[in-house]
């Protein structure tokens, strides 16, 4: 089985081949296939990963096809597509975004295509392609009508992959990912990045702003789940989901209040003293739109991972990305 | 008042351009406004209209940048964007599609977005971007989940639309236009074309093939009732349509057999026995899956006007296409 993930380089991307390299096999509904290649495509040529097989690191532009041809050799059975701008940037930068949020999910659909057979595509969606707000739980067939940029190109890519799955180009499941925390490293031009601040800052013994209130509610998911979530999709039978490739995992609804309180339990009051409601009203303006849950029944029924508990999603991050976030950042 | 019409060429585009020459103002939220200059843009420049302001006609490819600044120069204050390639041709060139559906619709972003003014854009969408067929009857807020590439890339630019409407680039809305009969010429390349062709053949003396059985039903409306509906999305007040610009209009839902049946009323029985029934599996293959009907709650509200009876859009294809219809086939 030969493997390509876009975005390789990324957070998600990088957590992905380590597990892929762990694993040496994929799962799949026919059982489990040997990894034989893997192949780590991001704007700049991503750090290789220790594997059990042939490792490829190549850099360049996602909508670009002859560096997509490349990223996605004939034989390929698998592409994560995680390759994205994400929510704040997109919305500072729209020209940024179409080129790569549309347009290099176009290029994919036409790497795809050119194979001599369609290859799994699993496609980062997000929960930004919805509206809603705070009051919404969205049932599964929910209309998608985006309040941002960034939402708005995912669910045009989620309709392309759609089309090209029913042309037979390609054989996609588009997943709404959650907001993911916690993510190591710094802040990024995400709008939802503080939630992820919130928690890792002050376990870096660091203050953190807040720019929304206590009883704020967000749909999330750990890193652990997402990878969960990326490889059963990559395995499973498709004919189980029909038409409609749009999966809304399980993630989990959780209020500012529910995450401090995870922190304080792992990490004491004294982290959580470290985080001030300091509001944000643009960043709120974003976040304020996307729904608070989902009921994701679907996904579940087709064996999608249920999220873990917050405290250890927060004890996974100390555990697994405190020590490299603080060598990352010089502290 | 300054206005482009995209695909100004076609069928619909030509009827819209002589309605805006007869009436010489269009009917605005904020009252009647003059006509200063109408620009008609096609793949082939239009024929010229009549008109009491200048008529100017462009040929260009509407994804080319070049030619949609020429189309929707500085001062245009509404651009009806009906260039499109329709729903068989775009499952026939997956790439044609995708040029002039999705990549032309770009295109009008960002001509749009380079006038100092954002202009009113009224997007033909189309039916073809729902599924649910013949027992649907869909309420203003389903999903849209298309069953063949016209629609994906019709819904690809209602979200292209939407959001740039919400930047304030444009001021958009989208009709997801029924099948529109009687059209007029020769049989094209819509999966829909038979549903003219099964009135407007035999009204010229000619056989015709249905491709579906009687009670198969379809969501209609006349080319006089599409054209009242460009013109009021054109001049009303869409703050009333707040963040959704989809619009689904009052069409009418009506079986091969009433259609047949307003033909017999207009035209006699010996026209209506000119029709065989000729099952076409790659035809009822894609317009079985679109929706028979629609509640079309909203438009109603909005002060969309209603469809005209089925003999009345007969009788109105005698009126004002036959003639010519006969002359252009050397009939």
């Amino acid at each position: 089985m030969r493997i390509t993930i876009l975005g390789g380089g990324g957070f998600l991307g990088r957590r992905l081949a380590r597990r892929l390299a762990a694993d040496g096999v994929l799962r799949t509904a026919g059982g489990e296939r040997r990894i034989e290649a893997l192949t780590l495509f991001d704007l700049a040529a991503p750090a290789p990963v220790e594997a059990p097989f042939p490792v490829r690191t190549l850099g360049g532009d996602v909508a670009d096809p002859a560096a997509l041809a490349a990223a996605i050799p004939p034989g390929t059975d698998v592409v994560f597509h995680l390759a994205a701008v994400v929510s704040a940037a997109a919305e500072a930068d729209y020209d940024l975004g179409l080129h790569v949020n549309l347009q290099g999910t176009l290029a994919v659909v036409q790497a795809c295509r050119a194979l001599p057979a369609p290859p799994r595509v699993v496609f980062t969606s997000s929960v930004a392609s919805f509206d809603g707000g705070q009051e919404a739980r969205l049932p599964d067939d929910a209309r998608q009508l985006p309040t941002n940029s960034y939402g708005a190109q995912k669910a045009m890519g989620e309709l392309l992959l759609h089309d090209a799955t029913r042309r037979g180009l390609l054989d996609a499941v588009s997943i709404r990912l959650p907001t993911v925390i916690v993510r190591p490293g710094r802040p990024n031009k995400a709008a939802s990045s503080f939630v992820s601040a919130i928690l890792r800052e002050p376990l870096l013994g660091l203050p953190a702003e807040c720019p929304v209130g206590e009883a704020f509610a967000l749909w999330v998911c750990s890193p652990r789940a997402a990878v969960e979530w990326f490889l059963h999709a990559a395995g499973m039978d498709t004919a189980l989901l029909g038409a409609d490739r749009g999966v809304n995992p399980p993630g989990r609804s959780a209020t500012v209040a529910k995450l401090l309180e995870a922190l304080a339990d792992v990490a004491g009051p004294e982290a959580r003293a470290l985080v001030r409601h300091v509001p944000d009203p643009a960043v709120a303006a974003i976040v304020g739109e996307w729904p608070a849950a989902f009921t994701a029944t679907r996904a579940r029924k087709l064996g999608f991972a249920e999220q873990e508990p917050l405290d250890e999603v927060v004890r996974a991050f100390v555990d697994e990305d405190l020590a490299a976030t603080r060598a990352e950042r010089g502290l």
